[in-house]
Parts: C-alpha cells; structure tokens; sequence
C-alpha cells in the first residue's frame, strides 16, 4: 500500500483532458431514443484487460474505440481513487466521489468476474462470475463459486494488482480493516462510529472506553500516515463536539517495524511529520512489532513484541504490505505448452516484463535466454520492468497503462519507445491543514503544501461529476463539520 | 408506511426556522477551544422521548434547552427522512441527503438503545444497548443482546412508531426487501445493480434475465408508487444507456390487493397515476394477492393467488402494513400497579391518548370511567387519539409531536387546547418529472406539480446542510445521470 498516493501529475491531468468530451457525450445521448450498440465490428482487435485498478482503469480509458474492441474483466465494477479513501472514510467526502463506475467508459465488454485460469496457446481467459452486491473487501474470494465462463483476446493486459500481506500474523486477517477499497473505508467508518456510541454507554467504564477509543494503525506510509491524520481531524473538529465527555479517552496510535515512518520522503520532511502528529496527540511507535490481535468483548486485544502488556484498541488498521494475487501465483508457476515458463521476479513474485511491458519468459535452456509471450502484456504492481525498480505505486502502474494503451492503439506495427518512468513527486496529509511534498522540482511542508495537496487531487480526479462534487464536499465540510451519519 | 408522504408543510416550515440558528452556533463553535458541557441543572425537568422516527425527532428538536433536560432513546442514531428513501435507492440522491444524525441536536443524554420495559411507578426506563456498527433493517432487534442499563425521567414521551406488518406471508420476512430507512435504501440499491450485472453475464439464459430483470412492488400506496416511478427513471434514463442489450427484458410491476392503487388521492387524480404509469410501461396489478416468496438461484419466485404460474423477480420491495412493535405490545397488556391498565386501541393494538395526547387508562371498574397516567405522553403511529381517526402518516406525528414539546416547554401548567390534525394535502412522484397534489385547495397533475413536489420536499428538508447538498445532488444528477456505483 505504501506510496499508494503518489501519482503522477501530468499524465493524469492529460488523461483527464478526455473527460469533458466523453460527458458531454454522455448528456446528448440522455434523452435520445436511439442507443448505440456495444457490438464491435470483428476487423478491431480484441483487447482484453484484466483489473479496474490504477493500471487496468487507466488502460481502459486511454484505449481507443476506434481502434480496438475493449474488453475489461474485473471482480469490482469500479476504479477506486484510493489517495482519498481516506477521507471517505472519516466523512470528509463521500463515499461516490472516490470512486468511478467502470460501465460509465462505454466499454465494448464488461465482466464482473475474476481470472481464473488463461489458455495462451488458444488465447483464451477462463473467469468466474462475481456475483456478490456488496463491495466491501474485494479483495477477498467468496467461498460461494460463480458461473464460469471463456472470454477470448487478441490482445491481453494483465493488470491485476496485489493483495494485502498480513505476514501470517494471528488474527490480522480476522480482525483488522483494509483501506483498499470504498467498502473497506464505509466498514472503517461504521466501527469508528460505533465505538464512540459503545464508549458513550452508562454501562461502559472508564477502562473499556480508553481502550475502545484507542485507535491503532499498523504501516507508517502514506495511506496509514494520512488516515491517522484525517482521523485525528475528525475527532478534533466534530466528534469532540458530540462527544464531549469522551475526548480524554481518545488515542491515536501509528506502528511501524521501521526505524522511521514515510521512508520515501527525506529525513528533514519525514522529521516536520513526527513533529506535526506529535504536536497533535497522534503517537507514533516506531521499530515495533505486532504478534497478534485477539477479540476480546467490543474491543481488540494487541500484543506487541516491545510493549509488556496486551494494547486495547477499538479498530486496528492494516496499512502495510502486499503479496501477489492467486492468478498471479498461478501464472507465474505453470508450465505453457510448446514455450515455457513466465518469469518471475525472485523478489516480489511479480511477473517480469520487458521495457516494452511485454510479459516475459524464462529461457528453455540455459536460463539466461529469453523471450517473450506473444500478444501478453503486465502492467501495475504484479509486474517487474527488467532492468528497473519502479516502487509499486499507483504513479507507476497509471503511467505503464497510459503508455501501452497508446502502443495498442497505434497496432503495435512500429518498434516503440521503451517505457520510462517520470516521478512527479510524493506528497502526504498530516492533519490540521498541514501536508508534506517531495519532488525533483522542490519539497513543501505546512499550509503551502496543503493547498497543493487538495489541488492535486482535485486536478487528478478521474471524472467531471467528481471534479465538481469534491470542492462542493470540502466547502459543505468545512462550513458544516464532517459528516457522522452511518450508512 | 402508506401516507409516510404526507407531511404537513407549514409546521416542518416553521420547524426549519430554527435550523440556521442552530448551525450557525454549530459553526461559530467549530474552532472554539471550550466545549459546552452537556450537563443540565438539575432544576430542569428530564424529558425523556422514546423513538428517533419523525415523532420522536420532531419532539426533540423543538423542546427547549433552557426549559428541560433532553434526553432521547432510540436503536438507530439518525432520523430518516422517509419520502426521499425511494430517491436514494436509486441515486438520485445521497443516502446522507435523508438522514439527519440526532447528535447534532446536541441533546443532553442520547442512547443508542432499544426500550425494553417501563417501570411507570418508579419513573424508570429499563434499556439495552444496541451495538451494531451497521443500519440496515433497523427496525429488526438483533439476536445478540446488548447491555441493559436504567434511565430516569419526570416527563415520558413514548414515539415509537410501528413495525412492518407482512401477514405471516411465507418468505417476505427473509427475501423481501423494506423501505423505512437509509440501510433498507442501500440494500434495494445494491441488489438492482446487482440483478442488471447478473442479467449481463454472457453465461444467464435470456428466460433468466426476464426474471432478474423484474422488478416487484407490493403495496400500492405513496412509498411503493413513488419507488416504482423512481426505478423506473433511473432505468430509461440511465441503466439502458449502460446495459442496451437488456432493455428489452427490464419490466416493473405494482401489485396491491385493493381495487385502485393511491386510494388518499380523489378519483381523477388515481387514475391519472395509473395512466401515466402504463406509459411508461409499468404494470398496476391491483386485486392481486401475494402468497408466498421463495428463492430460485438468483432470483424470488413469487406465487399470486390470482396468476396460474409462479412470476419470477430480481427484488421485492415489500411497501404495506404496519404492526405494533414489542414494546407497545407489551406496555399494552401489562397491569401497572395500583392504576390499572393502559387503554388499547382494538382495531390497531397501538396506545390510546386523550386530545392532549396524554396516555389512556382502562376504567378500573366498569370500563367507561377512564384516567390518563401522569407525565406520559404518546404520538405518533402507534398511538390513537380518542375521539379522532388520524392516519398513521408522518405528517400527523410530526405535529403532534410539536403540538406536546410546546406543552412540555410550556411547563404544562396551564391546561392547553387539545391537540388538533391539520391536513396539508398529499403528493406523490410518477415518473418522467410528473407528479399529483391534492388538498382541500386545490387539486395539481403533472408537471406543475412535479415543481411542486420537489420545492416542498427541499423546504421540509431538516437541516441548512441538506437544504444546500439537496438542489446540488438534483443539478449533478440531471447532468451526469444518477449515481450508479455501489457502496
């Protein structure tokens, strides 16, 4: 999850030159009669992406219906803006204005199913039906299976992202929430808000309330450090006006098995952020290790190796970590008739792609000859450029889409550029109108970097209806509170 | 729930006067280091209101602070602003948009908790807790049991209101959905959305996708009318622009068993609702009874005594019938000592008042001779005035719940007129920006009422928030389409 908010700038601000177009579009056919129709003509290729992430949106986006038949196939029908779950999560903004309906990009095809299997030789994708209504913790299989079906490609964009790591450590996957997803950021919200009505009982006592309002978030990157940060904020400015007897049990808790948090930015930046959430109560424990989270009554139970005795906290929040996805896992081991094998990066187990993003094998022989899986590419955090580091954030995995996107839509037919990664900078909310930016360019702390950080992600929010909700939100916000309704 | 449209304009107009007050103190204290403390002089009366429905908020927003300690005790921590339910299911609005969280009427006490008993002798209101984080189907008591704790009062204000009734139905209570509150809103939402993915799968036969495709609506009075019209738009509208193929199989059906759906509208005006229905191709099938719903792979089966087959359905959004909730039925049939019992009203079982909507005893002896129970009041549905027939509509609670705060603020000392029904007429959304009012002064149809429709309900909207994001969500939805992601 870690550097999930660094995106890069420029590209997004080009891809959302497209939107107003496409929306403008959308309003004229709203009262025509006549539909257009999703069957492509059989002379375009079939692209097929697998994923609505970072990646798999922002190739589905910039791939042309002129020139391509475009498929997408992925469990949820949505791209998550994830920079600002967060702040769904504490009711700063609606839930609806961080994310985005696939079915809204007109696409020829959309499957909600996940990947179950591919058949190179004859190009064709076994998926499983995702037949659940609700979205939280997408990232998870149900235990009941969907209908199966085969969707055939000519072109193939794997682009499936990472799941959560939890390092096998007891209880985690039990008991702590994501904040991956829109559904995981409503059940983050419903919990915080339960736990204040909890603590507010006559029958609760004073113990029970410093553990049930002590919240714990486990990963100092940005997505932990911003929600301890907007979580801070909530209590601060609205619920100690609901709740005002409660504010002296209230706790903020960041762990890290690091020696410091927010490692990508620089130290004297990373300092002013220690600084900041010191002045503001949140503490922050680094070089210290969670063992395990048990249920005990309404509240959670931590043990952590450095502390001598059990932690009570009314939500732990797991912001640390990834592991490939089964499909992932699979591909990466099964032997494909008549080629080999894929490579698989020994380090993260990611599919290794050449700089072209084209999925890579291993040699047949020796090892060290290889080739590549004719008409597959990898985009995204399951992926390894050879002869790159990329970090596995959403800046990468967006500017990987863009990039092969525009080769699909130009056929493929000349040799192109390699692709190459253009950082445009990390940038983090610390709470009470404060931020932190990095870039080549210049690093900003304070209020300055505040005002940059929501211009940001307003400039890179993904569709007109959200440009224009969003500033409305933060202005309804700011005059009325946060919103504490539960739904 | 029929009726839970009709609201009396003039009195929740008068009622929002004191909105902009309220949030402008809220705001002017939002970075205010002291925060008021929610401790009453004891001095002051505890006024306790039972139910958080449009009596129980109405009551506890209009009783004075200077003049009585609040305390308000109620499962769910919002009111719901019932006749803007069936627009979020579709979302044409926020679910937040009809909901206002009762904390922010900054009460002295408020207990997420259900009223088990009364101990009317001692003055004492035995409550349990309710834990859940979640809202849906709130009217439902969950199988774990919460803590159990007392709460005194000088003053009693019982406001309950009513269960859904389903006749003992077979499968209604396990597969049909509500529409009383926000949770009920998003359940309907997820699983139309759900029902259109399913019908998209290229492996759901076409005889499959008629019956997912099938949207079924029992009770043929405001609610269901208004959430078969709203449905209805939200598929011409925009559902067909992203699933054109499955238009053709979309079909929406109202089944009630009376002879003539709306039967609170005149004649001429009902059946102005039934024919702009069947234009827009929505089926009244009035003299119908349902009687039995059961589960077939995806979708419900519904057996109606007056069709040869089964009908198969994507939902069922069950709009009639109320009942008396637990603890009416109990307080009802309990002998209070040394006064007797409380009277009943025979033919809806709820609690009577006298015109000054002070609880009813039974004669002692022979049944004419009647008393009222000191300091306990009761409005709304589950109550019936003696002398009176009111509907069980919002419009009738809310103002008798006005009409008894400005009693209780009153100090009750001076014998007040007894309480008096104001009927401000009805109205209710067809469709395809079509409406119908009716009143004593004048009759609407249309359009004309349509502006109507939507001025009215954005004047009795609660809160200046809601007031402002209400329009706004209308302007973005009547752009961009309605809100089809899922949360």
């Amino acid at each position: 999850m870690d550097g999930l908010t660094r995106i890069q700038c420029r590209s997004l601000m080009k891809l959302s030159t497209h939107v107003p177009r496409a929306a403008a579009h959308a309003i004229s056919r709203r009262h025509a009669s006549t539909l257009a129709t999703t069957n492509a003509p059989s002379t375009k290729e079939r692209v097929v992406i697998l994923g609505s992430g970072w990646a798999g949106y922002a190739a589905a986006r910039t791939l042309s219906p002129s020139k391509t038949t475009r498929i997408l196939i992925s469990p949820r029908s949505h791209f998550a803006f994830t920079p600002l779950l967060a702040s769904t999560s504490v009711g700063t903004l609606e839930f609806r204005a961080a994310i985005e309906p696939v079915r809204r990009l007109g696409l020829d095809e959309f499957h909600q199913a996940w990947a179950s299997s591919i058949d190179f030789k004859n190009k064709t994708i076994r998926v499983e039906a995702n037949l659940r209504g609700d979205v939280s913790a997408a990232t998870n299989r149900p235990e009941i299976k969907g209908e199966e079906f085969d969707v055939k490609y000519d072109k193939l964009v794997i682009a499936v992202g990472c799941y959560s790591q939890t390092f096998g450590i007891e209880g985690v996957k039990e008991h702590a929430n994501f904040l991956r997803d829109v559904g995981d950021a409503r059940a983050i919200r419903l919990q915080v808000l339960q736990a204040f009505e909890t603590a507010d009982l006559p029958t609760t006592s004073d113990e029970e309330r410093k553990k049930l309002l002590h919240f714990a978030v486990v990963g100092g990157g940005p997505t932990g450090i911003e929600f301890a940060a907007e979580l801070h904020d909530l209590i601060k400015d609205d619920l100690s006006r609901m709740y005002p007897k409660l504010q002296k049990h209230c706790a903020i808790t960041v762990y890290d098995i690091a020696p410091k948090v927010l490692p990508m930015f620089d130290s004297k930046l990373a300092a002013y952020a220690t600084e900041t959430f010191k002045r503001q109560g949140i503490r922050v424990k680094t070089e210290h290790h969670l063992t395990r989270i048990r249920r005990q009554g309404h509240v959670l139970m931590l043990q952590i190796k450095e502390e001598p005795e059990e932690v009570g906290a009314g939500i732990v929040v797991w912001s640390t970590g990834l592991m490939q996805n089964p499909l992932v896992k699979t591909l990466v081991e099964s032997d494909i008739e008549g080629v080999g094998k894929i490579a698989k990066d020994p380090r993260t187990g990611g599919i290794v792609t050449n700089p072209n993003l084209q999925v890579q094998l291993q040699g047949a022989g020796d090892g060290s000859e290889t080739t590549t899986l004719k008409d597959v590419y990898a985009v995204g955090d399951c992926t390894s450029v050879q002869g790159a580091s990329y970090p596995a954030t959403a800046q990468v995995a967006a500017q990987q889409a863009v990039y092969l996107a525009k080769q699909l839509n130009r056929g493929d037919k000349e040799a192109s550029k390699p692709f190459k990664f253009k950082n445009w900078g990390v940038m983090t909310y610390l709470g009470s109108w404060r931020a932190i930016h990095q870039s080549e360019a210049d690093n900003l702390r304070g209020w300055a970097a505040w005002v940059l950080w929501r211009t940001a992600y307003l400039t890179r929010s993904m569709s007109v209806r959200n440009k224009i909700m969003i500033p409305v939100y933060w202005v309804i916000t700011w005059i009325f509170g946060r919103d504490i309704s539960r739904f």
